[in-house]
């Protein structure tokens, strides 16, 4: 186990270390020096990467090739061929990951076939009592037959969650859960937990509002997929007013979905398949529930649009309303993960959480230093978790998301699980701002992982450019166009906005107090700051 | 008294016989004839109406000069001078009312400057014991010299209501107001009664919001007027959307300042005065408020704008805030009505009232003979109650406002007594839809006061036309424009309309049953549905 590991961990320090002369050092040299002057980008320049014994890293042979391709002054390919493509066929996108052994899965096969079983027949026994008590009230429910499905592609998204990633880059089941979120027959919808646990009150001495206002749905589908379902509230175009604090902004649906994209494209899969869907809302969500209270919230619009509004009490009024055409209204599906009985999680406060009222500062909006306390405090003073921190608010400062409260991990996977980037629905409110404060984590502790960097780089250059790859990765969305124009090439402005702030981190501090190296396993004791920055 | 109010009766069903000959028979007898023509529209036709004695009509003589004046086909004057002011010097606006007795004024000179005097003393006494109160706390509050002015502009506002119109139509008092509005100083500001008696509470198990939604504010000025002030909450080129019901629709300040310029334009006044107003909310709303409560809901937005929002405990959230840029906000002003305890109103339910659920009817949505009902009923079985409540729906309809759920009326003037056109703000919108429901009382009932019918003929003519004169009109305000065009062209439609359901009424009833001649003295005991239609 161990000798893998530290395999694992050479392999991809050579992997990066490689990327890095070639991303890095020479076009630095190249800058000063002139000496490369401007390279010819001709020539075929097929990649390949070979795969022996669980381990992957570029043949070093091939990188005088790459470096070719990565010019930054390479025209864009005249083909116009797909950079989305070309993006995951690059090497940076094919450091493989170890053969998994079970601990290092999220789930096993038996456990989680015996789990979707046992809720198979929970259901029917429920749908037998419930069909009694339909019989004798005037509720008309359409039932719909569930089926047992051992190959769902939801049930393998499950199954290859590891402790690297929510799925692997190549996982052909991605791509079909979400093909198959588009159209899979709804048979129950319900309030989420989270609302359920509200149970209708709200929680008014807190400025902020509770979830319960966003209306969101939990969908059990025939094979037993469930999704969350999260309708529009704003039209694509629409900025959220300047006045608004993150708290009170909405949820967006389309911004739920152009997360997934850009968590994908950025390698971090720590974001569960999101996809468009229209969805009848008669049909499919008043006509399929069981629940009474939300049967209760549907009406008529004035319009003869069929309507619902927010369970709690002090949303009785329709402004907070969503509508369907008539019926059809359209929202953003996000798989569910694995229920928390069988992959429990926790949930964690962001060091860099905001104060959720009208006045207060949070220690690190008024100290410069805080990152240094941070870096004191278990878990962040050892191993991954502060970098994760980091990579997640750059993922959050490119989408604009200014409410990540919390984060969430997998408690099996220990301290050094990867962070699960849940809730995106708040980014993508303004295009034409760049939260700076957002990034604070990486501007305040000057650190990044090598291999997000590069691949930061790799998408702020013209041949893959940031907002070219996602707005051809979100074609594939029933709901496209998902962004407007206008959000995707702000994209490309906050791309630069986070090298630059890499770039003075690197004036300051030199580039190897900066940029660290990944899969850092962490030693048996926590380490203490001092040691962490050995150990960069 | 008896004699002059004969006189007057007599006047005005002559002068009303009058203009009915020429608006109505003669264009009749042309149309089917063919007898006039095209007459020649040019040379002067200075209208001067004789005043003698208290009464007006105008002069028989003059009659023929004003038929080609209002000749259908007439050219608009090429001088392109006031339509609005050729509209006031019109004969129809210058029926003049007779000269006041005590008895049809709502207050005596004697009776308010005392009442004034008491006001300006306790307020006195109230400032030095606040004064001391401030002194020991850290609230800082502007305190403005308060002055007594026996000729203020609204105290003559209050002593001009009669039991005709809040006010006369060459009153100079009201033109002084809207203008001394605009810039008067706020010595205080407060939550409105009516909002203080919430509480902070909501009725959350009625689907209605309560007015405590709306942010208004009640200010005293420095000469003791009081205003209510209602803040910009939606742009002027916002329609309502679709799916909203009449009762969560927003309040729109500058529905409430054309339906003030509307109403005097339909020579209804029924209104009282509003302008536009920006109000620096730091300086005229924080910095001079007394009441603690609506101190705590002011905030700083995220771009540093001055905010507040609704005081309600399920408003916990700045979606219902309006912000100043940076400190001044735009809103309505409308002058108060003389306090209750001296001009006691009272407010009765409106017949055509809706019903404020998702999914209820009243009975006047499903029975189209519900006005026979209506008209069985006191107090709308005999007077002019009934024809009241149709001029208020056809002033509803115009703006579109569907909130009507309660007229008032002064206590003083018993049933004769005009109802007050009281809250206006869920007028205007939606420009693109007419909802004919509003005109349910005139459709049902199937009468209109002739007076008002010949106003709405006169401002359908090309000359006069009602989006023209009303721009006029709004053009005087500070926030103009106050209306979108498209809102201004609407009125054009719907008055059309008004006057196409009177149309369909005379052919199926005959004028004599539809078209009513006003001012019908109630008599002694209170009249039959019988009597009623015999004294048309």
């Amino acid at each position: 186990m161990m000798r893998r590991d530290r395999l694992v961990l050479a392999a991809t320090l050579t992997a990066l270390f490689s990327a890095d002369f070639y991303f890095i050092l020479l076009p630095k040299l190249r800058s000063r020096g002139q000496i490369w002057g401007h390279s010819c980008s001709c020539g075929p320049t097929n990649l390949t990467l070979p795969r022996h014994g669980g381990l992957a890293s570029p043949r070093l042979s091939n990188w005088t090739s790459l470096e070719l391709l990565l010019d930054a002054d390479t025209p864009e390919p005249a083909d116009g061929g797909s950079k989305l493509e070309r993006l995951f066929a690059h090497s940076l996108y094919n450091i493989q990951t170890p053969v998994l052994g079970p601990e290092e899965r999220l789930l096993q096969v038996e456990q989680l076939i015996e789990y979707y079983r046992k809720k198979v027949s929970r259901w029917e026994r429920h749908m037998k009592l419930y069909s009694e008590v339909v019989a004798v009230s005037n509720i008309t429910v359409t039932e719909h037959e569930v089926t047992y499905d051992p190959d769902a592609s939801w049930l393998k998204f499950h199954l290859g969650i590891s402790r690297y990633a929510l799925y692997s880059r190549d996982d052909p089941a991605i791509l079909q859960l979400l093909k198959e979120m588009q159209s899979m027959t709804v048979v129950s919808a319900d309030y989420t937990q989270d609302e359920k646990a509200l149970k209708g009150a709200c929680d008014c001495t807190q400025v902020v509002k509770p979830s319960g206002h966003h209306l969101k749905l939990a969908l059990k589908m025939r094979n037993f997929a469930k999704a969350m379902f999260k309708p529009m509230r704003q039209q694509r175009d629409n900025e959220t007013p300047e006045d608004f604090f993150y708290f009170v902004d909405f949820q967006r649906h389309n911004a739920e979905i152009a997360a997934f994209h850009l968590d994908r494209i950025l390698d971090f899969r720590r974001v569960p398949p999101v996809s468009g869907r229209l969805l009848n809302v008669t049909g499919e969500v008043l006509g399929v529930t069981h629940n009474e209270d939300l049967r209760a919230v549907f009406f008529t619009s004035p319009a003869n649009n069929m309507c619902f509004f927010a369970k709690c009490l002090y949303m009785c009024k329709t402004e907070y309303a969503v509508c369907g055409s008539p019926d059809l209204l359209e929202g953003s599906l996000s798989a569910y993960l694995p229920g928390l009985s069988i992959a429990p999680r926790i949930s964690i406060p962001n060091p860099w959480i905001r104060s959720y009222t009208f006045t207060g500062r949070e220690e690190w909006e008024v100290n410069p230093f805080y990152c240094d306390t941070v870096k004191q405090l278990y878990p962040y003073n050892s191993g991954n978790r502060l970098l994760n921190i980091i990579d997640m608010s750059i993922f959050d400062f490119l989408t604009g998301n200014m409410d990540r409260h919390h984060y969430e991990i997998f408690t099996k996977f220990g301290d050094e699980g990867f962070l699960l980037h849940l809730d995106n629905a708040r980014g993508f409110g303004k295009h034409s701002q760049d939260e700076m404060s957002i990034l604070a984590p990486l501007s305040q502790c000057c650190i990044i992982k090598r291999s997000t960097l590069l691949r930061l780089q790799l998408l702020a250059r013209r041949e893959f450019r940031l907002s070219d790859v996602m707005r051809e990765s979100l074609e594939g969305d029933p709901l496209r166009p998902v962004l407007t124009e206008l959000h995707l090439l702000a994209l490309d402005r906050r791309l630069q906005k986070v090298l630059r702030v890499v770039q003075r981190c690197v004036r300051r501090l030199g580039e190897d107090e900066v940029i660290t190296r990944d899969f850092v396993k962490s030693t048996e004791r926590p380490q203490t700051a001092t040691d962490m920055k050995k150990s960069r």
